[in-house]
């Protein structure tokens, strides 16, 4: 039978789902999380501050920092005694996020950003405003996707029709 | 005020901020859509496939396909006459997309994958499994988020309080 709800869709398939696409998003795809992410990297680490940034309910920011501690992205902080109050702080699974945001990003400035960029990075060891190219880890030469096949992993399993196209390679 | 439901949350906020995380999201943030597009990055073009890859209701899909339409990440062409049938293909938006994917997925291989990755990536260039190393398109270097600073580009204009975090360089 069909989940007739968006909420059942939602809650039966993505945690279940043998694809390292799909257990991200159930960790990091709620439509505020990215949004979060990308303030953490910016340095921000105060409620209030993400509240501020982000314009965002109270409620609903509570809930999904909430969610990013139990998935270890962030961690929750003290950073004074009387009354004791919490800061956010990225993890190592949190920080090694910005390839994704830095990927996202730079899709946006490319095809969402009709007044151009409106953040760049500096790369402080070349002293120049650059972008990120993913390579090759094995021989360097920048990657195309029409040079890459998707072969069967260690944890594969078939999600349904059309896995021919996953090679047993 | 306060919006007090998420849907009044989306509405509000996304297409107004100066940032090309969120602008992305509004165009691939909704639940299903990265999904689709990484069955769509692995060749899948039919409705019936990907309604039986994603195990999706089929009003979700469609609404799913159609707003990728609007958006131009997605083309329907037709492929049969009588009846006609449709197809959905990638357009150069939609297939630029593959970085973001990518970086996803890694992530996904490296924190959220029990059983080791599910999908690898063969490099038919150099015949290795590989990953994507994102390297400094000025000097070559890997790059590493530490040696990163934001700065302001041409579409600048402040999100909310902690823009000092994004230096005028």
């Amino acid at each position: 039978m069909q989940p007739t709800t968006l909420a059942a869709v939602r809650r039966t398939s993505f945690a279940d789902m043998p694809c390292s696409v799909a257990r991200s998003l159930e960790v990091v795809g709620e439509w505020w999380t990215p949004l979060i992410v990308r303030d953490a990297l910016f340095g921000v680490r105060r409620f209030e501050e993400f509240q501020a940034r982000l314009g965002i309910a109270r409620n609903v920011l509570a809930q999904r920092l909430d969610q990013l501690v139990e998935e270890g992205v962030l961690v929750r902080v003290p950073y004074q005694e009387r009354p004791v109050r919490h800061e956010y702080r990225l993890t190592d699974k949190g920080r090694d996020l910005w390839h994704v945001l830095t990927a996202l990003r730079q899709w946006g400035d490319r095809w969402v950003a009709p007044d151009g960029p409106p953040v760049r990075l500096l790369h402080e060891r070349c002293g120049r405003t650059v972008t990120a190219v993913p390579v090759c880890s094995h021989c360097g030469e920048e990657l195309r996707p029409q040079e890459l096949r998707p072969t069967r992993g260690p944890g594969f399993r078939p999600i349904g029709v059309g896995d021919e196209h996953i090679a047993t390679g």
